[in-house]
């Protein structure tokens, strides 16, 4: 299934295009922004992918309007993608309901469980069905340099992401992850309701239960502010993900800088994406 | 009147602070965002200000959200100040049918007609009212040394207030800015709307007739998107701002940049934010 371009605009050197397509794994229409660096047009080398995933009831283009990973993006030679959160244009009742539940709220899992299990499958579509598209669509992306973050629920879905699928992402990072969403009121929720109540199952969705049977290397750039009341709220457990890595070895590259005063916004990404772009760089360009 | 700060958020590691008050001069409670770089706690001196004046149907939000601004400023040691851009909450028949007219298109003008003439003085707020009060609850900014830019509206706005006030402002810069109004469809209806009909009068507020009768050295930087539906209908006129500098001998300070393909967002505003801040530097710290 090919995109539809419906706007070209430039930024920083590169092109932002804001992308439609029909997905047949969410069986909706889907939107979606993908940043071209100067260096797609100009270099006669495949260029890098960085998958960002938003959070609760945002869309593909908060990142793109106030994240400013464009800049550092133009400079490094790396893409940026930014999906949406959730299927659109769905009538299953209850999608509608809470901020935190269904529409912009898919948590970047495959749900299980009647009726989101048709169409709430956000894991698929990131991770396979929506790179498919954008290999094929755009010949100067890199499939086999791809590497991701994520902010909130996303930061979620980009630890998790990255846990799950062994060498599809060569980096991850993420700003303010909710990193044990099984022990926290968000997770616990979204996790109820696309999955069911069997709890243990839902530690396959989990960033710190996976990193407790993660085998080989890890290396994680993760910022928190210490201002964000969703992390005073218990709903981020960035110390629990810390425990895990410890658990498990992995201490040692799973860096956290809990940043003084700053809160959940895209004030907060804003500030600090620039680094996160370094990060994926690093590994990007190995 | 002292300021009401309805939030503090830390950015790029100052502060953005949200402030609203009730100003005399529009009759009216205002909101307004107020950047403070590091220095505005660190320094023992006074810090130099830039007001960058937003576009039509924006806020004060847009520049402090999408503009990208903060960054240099934080690195350089300004702060900034983002206004609204007309008078809000009242009730003045006409002014919400139309999006270039009345609420959200002040146009940084005092206007003379009624009904408008007893609510819709942005020109004194951002001259006067406003910067009075900043000064006066905000010490460690110097009243000395203000500098202004702006986009669209904004632009017309910055280059005007500065023309008009000798001296207030050390620098003036502009992105896409309505450079001669008299002679655009904008400029004509708010000028008509807010002004009258004498079209003499009219040149009192726009930017290229105030530029030939202006005395003494004129520098400043303007940026245009070639991609610019605005400047392709001829709201901008941005050349006939590049004649009149000629007419009156001040082309060499008069630096137009014709961006390729970049159109009349903030895509196209936080791409070159950078170049502005600094060339307010320039001057502020000159």
């Amino acid at each position: 299934m090919s995109f539809k371009t419906t706007a070209t605009i430039s930024s920083f050197g590169g092109k932002l295009l804001k992308l439609t397509h029909t997905s047949s794994t969410l069986s909706c229409d889907m939107a979606l922004n993908l940043y071209l660096p100067p260096t797609a047009e100009s270099s006669t080398q495949k260029i890098p992918v960085l998958f960002y995933l938003a959070g609760l009831t945002c869309t593909g283009d908060n990142g793109a309007e106030k994240g400013f990973f464009q800049k550092r993006a133009s400079e490094k030679g790396i893409a940026v993608v930014y999906p949406d959160t959730s299927p659109r244009g769905l009538t299953i009742e209850g999608q509608d309901e809470s901020y935190d539940f269904g529409t912009g709220a898919g948590f970047y899992i495959n749900a299980t469980r009647v009726p989101w299990s048709s169409n709430y499958k956000m894991e698929s579509y990131i991770t396979s069905e929506l790179p498919t598209h954008l290999f094929e669509s755009f010949p100067s992306l890199d499939r086999t340099r791809q590497s991701i973050t994520g902010h909130s629920m996303g930061g979620h879905g980009a630890l998790t992401l990255f846990l799950k699928n062994p060498g599809l992402y060569k980096s991850v990072s993420a700003f303010a992850p909710i990193a044990n969403p099984v022990n926290c009121p968000w997770g616990q929720k979204a996790f109820a309701g696309y999955l069911g109540e069997d709890k243990e199952g839902w530690k396959k969705h989990d960033a710190s239960e996976l990193l407790k049977g993660w085998k080989g290397g890890f290396e994680t750039l993760i910022d928190v502010g210490t201002g964000d009341n969703f992390y005073k709220q218990g709903q981020l457990l960035p110390e629990n993900f810390v425990a895990a890595a410890k658990e498990s070895g992995h201490e040692k590259g799973v860096v956290v800088r809990y940043q003084d005063g700053y809160d959940h916004s895209y004030f907060f990404i804003s500030t600090f994406s620039t680094d996160h772009v370094d990060h994926a760089a690093k590994y990007l360009f190995a």
